[in-house]
């Protein structure tokens, strides 16, 4: 009977696992858009209604963690988790809309980019995994440092793709659309890479 | 006379309606120079005063929350609504010098922004002024719900403006300069949205 | 004995000075780069370094911070001043690591950035080197106004070359390039604006 205004057992990490399972379904489903070369309202629909998915999951999450006195770890780390989770498929989302509206077709860079976030999305799936078990510590910095490896390979492939924009495409309307395109791509393995960090210092924190 | 130390009833409601205020004044200043398209140095002057104002009572505000050691709510949440309000007038007169430096004249798409931006800044002083009130509730939810619905409407009609942007405009010189100015317009609106959502937490903390 | 479990002595004063001399190098470095106009693989390889250094430096006051109950001030400011001048060298790097990728020449315009950013990055090191001496706040401020100077300063540069490059440069291509790194070398002047206020709400709090 007591204390039943402290709403208990607030699961933190089920919901973490659900977010993470929105990143992993949104970067794989842009990876499939892209091989196929699909970009048409039909697959922006499929994108949008995940990105509606996950906005919902990180309300609930802020929701929840608002009305909770007892967290497992941070208030501001759960926050930040879930916000920087919801930016992810936010991005994914809004470089599907954007490829679509601009009328770019998939291309070989694209495709690298796409495969680097669908294997970021993964990992940092796992890193959320590992978070409850204090004895997957070690599994769990393996995928932290995996993220960061794609983070800097996504930096370099922005670079290069970004040189070759610049040297070979004669149209500078083609090359404003695919410079924004580029530069958001690379953006989502950042956001990963955001992700993994607020995991790494939760742990830290906790010894 | 004794605990003089302590700044006692530090009005931070009084002054988050002041900044309210210039929110609301810098956004019908801009709707009036898109109508009139008056987009010059006299117009940017005038905005520009309207953000130093707002500038002022944002180290105000910041000041006094740093000598402060009683608050009528979360510290972190006082701190991030000053901000994200000295935001909001920050781009609108970052717009507003951007449209004078771009030479650009209003068009019906930027006029649809003002009028987007005028309602939502409006709905945020709304919010604001019910936040003192805990019997207002329900009246503030109200508010934030409409920011939230104007968000999404600027969503829609920056993804429009840009589609018909990218296939109408030959000269790529006024692709960039008008994506640019649209980008920051929709920007204005998430930032009202960001305002809100920090009020709706505040009172989902109270409880 | 006692208490051997709490690393006693954590320098975060030392700590933020080493990477207040990795800002002024950086600054230093990128005006050497401008005045010689020598932006190549070697030039970018020497700001990369440094980036490196500034990096390692960060995660080390991060991870310090994180293991430390007793801070000299708040942990949240600790971890924001270690961040945004984190910032400030990864932007310079961005802007270096551009200008040899677009194929950019150094110009008037981009010395004067240069030359706010090496004096402001000076500024920033000489406000964080009188933090440890509360009777050196004086000094600070100094500092301090002169940081937001250089800031305004940098504000009314970019505007102005902006309106410049849109009206004398015809190719698009161009426009895009410059437009993109001038916008960064302003930013820079922002992050540096942002150490300081940081620094000054810190004083502000030790009353």
């Amino acid at each position: 009977m007591a204390f039943s205004f402290i709403p208990r057992e607030i699961k933190f990490f089920d919901l973490f696992d659900e977010q993470a399972k929105k990143i992993v379904q949104a970067a794989q489903l842009f990876l499939k858009i892209v091989v196929e070369n699909r970009f048409n309202d039909v697959t922006v629909r499929e994108m949008s209604d995940l990105e509606h998915d996950c906005d919902d999951l990180t309300h609930d999450i802020i929701d929840k963690l608002n009305r909770t006195f007892i967290t497992p770890f941070d208030r501001e780390d759960i926050h930040n988790i879930a916000q920087e989770m919801d930016n992810v498929v936010d991005l994914i989302y809004s470089i599907t809309k954007r490829m679509n509206l601009y009328n770019l077709k998939s291309n070989d860079d694209m495709l690298q980019f796409a495969r680097l976030i669908e294997e970021s999305a993964g990992n940092v799936a796992g890193a959320i995994r590992c978070m409850r078990h204090s004895k997957m510590k070690d599994e769990m910095m393996k995928y932290c440092i995996e993220v960061n490896r794609l983070e800097n390979a996504g930096d370099q492939l922005r670079d290069f793709v970004l040189a070759k924009l610049f040297k070979k495409t004669k149209d500078p309307i083609k090359v404003i659309k695919w410079k924004d395109v580029y530069t958001d791509a690379e953006t989502v393995l950042d956001q990963c890479e955001d992700v993994v960090n607020i995991i790494e210092s939760v742990m830290v924190k906790q010894g």
